[in-house]
């Protein structure tokens, strides 16, 4: 039997649709998009046709969208921007729930001078309203709020946070790597400043990722010394992977209703299944979720080890946690809403994909219980 | 007619090998080298085994590369991780050849406090060693330059800067981006503390890049927030991507010599043929040069508009100045060496790649001659 991918949040399966649209420009066609000649115009029409695709589904402008090479990338490069535009000082505001690439750039603007205010979730998984408020200073400048979370799946009030925000002038960030392609976004409706989205989360290419900034705001970029990106972010254009991200983007604004209801039938049907093994615990069910994400703990036991026989017998799944230096962390996200590190270490993320299909929940449904069951006969280890 | 590729400076055509190399990651395989399961694992390997072989390409161990997006990254980054590691003060010395991403980026570093020297090479386009001594300081921290340059083609002494600053301890750097394929590279022999070469110069993929940095130095890399590249560089790796890029530094390592003779025919070839053309000026032709690039005035004419007639005709090359804001400008680089406006505006680049035939130089060299008595007559403009 084939291995099962269940980490559609880790990585994506490529289309094959989105891989077809790429092959050409993988030998048969080549160029830079900087060259006056022919070669460089047509790699730069390509190019120009992926912004236009990636923009729509957004509900953004063409011009507004600068490709990066990926979302870590398209965070870091706004954040030092905007720390920049503020002379390193004045607040900003992150929930615990970012990804890294905000939530470590937030820390190291602290070392340049910025102060900091990290907002945990409420237990449910969701950052409140009144939290982001709470503290919001006079010279707060910015706000970081992913659309959703990328371990939990928990959508964030961000067009709730985003008003909030724009009465007081105060720059909102919006990191929707794991929401892009799965739930309809739309900047305009969200009323952010900055939003990223990246490729290879639904079924487009590594490689290529989308900062999106406000009309008329000022972004230098990150990455300088070319005027590629209309100045915004300097080196030559991935072109492959960007017409694979335009087409991956064309293909789930089309798709997006049916997306949603494959991923929701999946979705559904593995946390009817999985209710019913013994001591399982899925996390932030009541909240408002993506369709795709189940995170659960199965108290007891060792989100690794359970991962590992799963492994070992075709189904790969995540666990929350990170491993720093051989030593297996909680994640920091599920402790700051107030999880115990037992049940964050006896946690796992089932992520799923277009690819993935109801006869493979079923199996995958079977081999959980019965190694949920062998592992606590041989390790219960939290217990 | 099936247009005719001569801009190989400015990126070439995946080799078909390559490719091959990378489809199964385009689809059939996946997954996220941080992922503990056998998706993950497999593309760690993937990884891994390209690494290993971007490594053996330039004489380094393979933890000593830290891989990139691109060429542009991989030099941001080096700057302002030893910016940062001298608190952004003292001197840094960079050759006017070097490509922006190392000018603007040392230009940068002067508004944060840095001072900058930058050395003009000869008349024949080659940085000598005097002229980077004159400007040496007790505080000169970094020396930048390139193993050639991209727009002349000429060989930089390189170890000899090297060994100039080793006695001072002075941090050198080198962008080997467009020698990287062509001629041999030897971290140990250059003698320098860091390098990068970029996949897409030598029919590699775009989107992979390398930053060599010797062993026990202390980087902390460009991007932050995730512990890939061994926490050097955050962001998911672009896997078929880097594949491919281990592919082509693979196959250029093993045909390295086969690969220089064939690009002396066709670059010999060209320019004995084109020096009878009326008023060609080759440039810095009894200097060291790559096998593969020609640079060089026919005087009198516009390089852009002998550009575009070429190119109608099915031969794409380039210039040596960049658009600026829709005025086209003289090289910084051509002019440094002293050469005048008017020469360095009837510029053009030839670079020729593996995928080059001679009955390709030969039509071209017919094509060539043709156009620019044509272009002669029509317009006169700079004389």
């Amino acid at each position: 039997m084939a291995a099962v991918y269940l980490d559609n949040n880790a990585t994506t399966r490529l289309d094959s649709r989105v891989r077809a649209a790429m092959l050409p420009w993988l030998g048969e066609l080549h160029g830079n998009p900087s060259s006056i000649h022919s070669f460089g115009q047509h790699a730069r029409d390509a190019v120009e046709m992926a912004r236009t695709d990636v923009a729509a589904l957004i509900g953004a402008r063409a011009p507004e969208i600068v490709f990066t090479s990926s979302g870590t990338e398209a965070n870091n490069g706004l954040l030092w921007d905007l720390a920049r535009s503020f002379d390193y000082s004045g607040h900003l505001i992150v929930s615990s729930l970012e990804h890294p690439s905000v939530r470590v750039m937030a820390e190291h603007l602290v070392r340049l001078g910025m102060e900091l205010s990290v907002v945990a979730p409420s237990s449910e998984g969701v950052v409140e309203l009144e939290s982001v408020e709470r503290e919001m200073r006079s010279d707060t400048r910015v706000v970081c709020l992913m659309s959703a979370s990328n371990e939990l799946g928990t959508l964030q009030p961000i067009a709730e946070v985003a008003t909030l925000c724009r009465d007081r002038g105060i720059w909102v960030h919006c990191d929707a790597v794991q929401s892009a392609g799965k739930v309809g976004i739309d900047v305009g409706r969200f009323g952010v400043d900055s939003l990223v989205i990246g490729s290879h989360k639904f079924h487009g290419p590594l490689g290529a990722a989308a900062l999106w900034v406000r009309e008329g705001a000022d972004y230098e970029g990150g990455l300088i010394g070319g005027s590629q990106e209309r100045r915004r972010r300097a080196g030559t254009e991935n072109v492959a992977a960007l017409v694979g991200f335009g087409e991956a983007s064309r293909l789930a604004h089309l798709e997006l209703d049916e997306r949603f209801e494959h991923l929701t039938t999946l979705h559904d049907r593995f946390e009817n299944g999985v209710a019913d093994v013994p001591d399982v615990r899925i996390h932030c069910r009541e909240s408002p979720r993506l369709p795709h994400t189940t995170h659960l703990a199965v108290l007891g036991l060792e989100g690794e080890a359970l991962l590992i026989r799963l492994d070992l017998r075709g189904f790969a799944v995540s666990t929350g946690s990170a491993c720093a230096s051989g030593v297996v962390e909680p994640s920091p996200a599920l402790v700051s809403m107030g999880m115990s590190p037992e049940e964050a270490l006896s946690s796992l993320r089932i992520s799923f994909g277009m690819t993935n299909t109801t006869a493979e929940v079923d199996d995958f449904l079977g081999v959980f219980e019965g190694e949920a069951a062998a592992l606590r006969q041989v390790a219960p280890l939290l217990r």
